[in-house]
């Protein structure tokens, strides 16, 4: 199972237009060959930021006009345009290497509780800067729960709840079984929960990839969980002047430097309590580094490697 | 192989939003559950018209501000938005019944011909209507070609080339065969061709997504290519004063009917052309019928029903 970060299709600095998406999945998948080439059957999941803001922005610019979305239907959105954009590139990947192997994107809804507390209290930011009273405005007319965001102006937000289930767990699992690469979750996957007749219904909120996807890897039992992200291993006193990187460390060693408080919520946090939560669910291996440093890391050279069950 | 009209999500005199979409999936997969009661395997593509006629808007309204994306990416979008409202319509319709069966939206690539001639004469009008002016402007700025459209006003034209191969069809007849309803080729698949290279690319075009339905369903070998649309059968003297429906068509008949031009361009002349060309390839049968009467047509007391080899 392999988690990409959420700016694994745009880089810090750049516009986050089409070529900016064909240029990093490219260089992305052509860094996956090197599990490909070594026989791993693979699940893919990524990130969706920049790419939800852009249709959640464009809602708003055109809310006379047009019919807006909600947000579970923007995630949907996005798992087909960049699951096409990774699917065509692990495509090209592939054929330069003679390797006949499918590549396929399954749309994923994820099951969340619907008393998760996280619906008593938004906290995730989504969507573009608001002034106060266009903020206030929609608050009133959608029912939104708004905020501001670092002091740079106003924004809606939205709960994130745990993912409980993967609905598509089993079509996954198969699929990766049977030799196909899969990318599946994208953007954490569709938030649904029942509702009282039992129906699903889409929900208005953000699921943390990093957790669905540490969910995900325990469900389909995967070997490894594998997070890539724009830093080559993980460090403790990240912050200080002395950062101290991570080589290997285990189950138990990872929950002390949790408990520590040496990762930040907003970035290695959420990655690191992903790996340490699907050791515990018996979960064998983690390890965290960037796609640059992926083959290094496979030959235990670089990265940081998480150890639990044998 | 059940291939849904592009205006299944929105009916006419709808304004095409979230609710709109949500209504008109439970209804249609409600209808879908005949054939799931009976225990065939599906396969669902749909159109997606209106929803890509949306997003190229938004595109254009928010130009100066946002990125843009291309056609094909846009038309990997609307697989991923209507392929969850189809799945979560689908399971359900499927819970109400206690009936455990896996659903799942493949994410499909079509490959179309580098050299189809329809690249040399675009025919197909997407987007908003322009004026003469932002419609010559566009021509210049993006290479776009641009017409009139039936007198209501300018609009970008793109080609509409013959869909060569479905690149996912092994997963999705894999899929099917296992039991599992598989959603897929959405909007008439996500048209790709090979460079000089090899590498698979993107191309701005729409494949028309009966064609793609009818080679999918050869490809996947279908018992049965059923086209759902808004009409309950295939008339003959369709625009006359003494239309005559047509209950039962031999390949021959059905060929002789379109040589004598009984099937207009724009609504059934497709949709036949689908189901003779299926018949032609191999299939054994082929059905044009409404969602309201499936069942009935299913029992052979509606629809226009195809018979091809035995």
């Amino acid at each position: 199972m392999v988690a990409l970060g959420g700016h694994a299709f745009v880089q810090h600095g750049e516009g986050g237009g089409h070529e900016d998406h064909l240029r990093n999945a490219a260089r992305i998948c052509e860094s996956l060959m090197t599990l490909v080439e070594r026989g791993y059957q693979v699940v893919i999941t990524h990130g969706n930021g920049p790419q939800v803001g852009v249709l959640l922005e464009q809602d708003e610019r055109s809310r006379d006009e047009l019919p807006g979305f909600p947000l579970d239907v923007h995630v949907a959105q996005t798992e087909g345009s960049l699951g096409y954009y990774l699917q065509q590139a692990l495509l090209n990947s592939l054929r330069k290497r003679d390797i006949r192997r499918f590549v396929v994107t399954v749309i994923t809804q994820v099951i969340v509780d619907a008393d998760d507390p996280a619906f008593e209290n938004p906290t995730k930011p989504v969507g573009p800067f608001l002034s106060e009273a266009d903020a206030r405005q929609r608050e009133k007319e959608f029912d939104w729960i708004v905020g501001e965001d670092a002091g740079r102006g106003w924004r809606r937000l939205v709960p994130s709840p745990f993912p409980r289930k993967v609905i598509q767990q089993d079509m996954i699992r198969e699929a990766a079984a049977r030799g196909h690469i899969v990318v599946a979750a994208g953007g954490g996957g569709i938030p649904v929960r029942k509702t009282a007749s039992g129906d699903y219904e889409g929900v208005e909120a953000v699921i943390d990839k990093d957790r669905t996807s540490g969910v995900l890897a325990t469900e389909i039992r995967a070997d490894l969980l594998l997070i890539l992200t724009n830093i080559d291993c993980v460090y403790l006193d990240y912050q200080s002047p002395d950062p101290r990187p991570l080589g290997a460390v285990t189950l138990a060693e990872c929950a002390q430097y949790i408990k520590a408080g040496h990762f930040p919520p907003g970035s290695m946090g959420p990655k690191v309590q992903a790996v340490h939560d699907f050791l515990l669910d018996g979960g064998a291996r983690g390890l965290i580094t960037s796609p640059d440093r992926l083959s290094d890391a496979l030959a235990g050279e670089a990265g940081t490697h998480f150890i639990g069950r044998i």
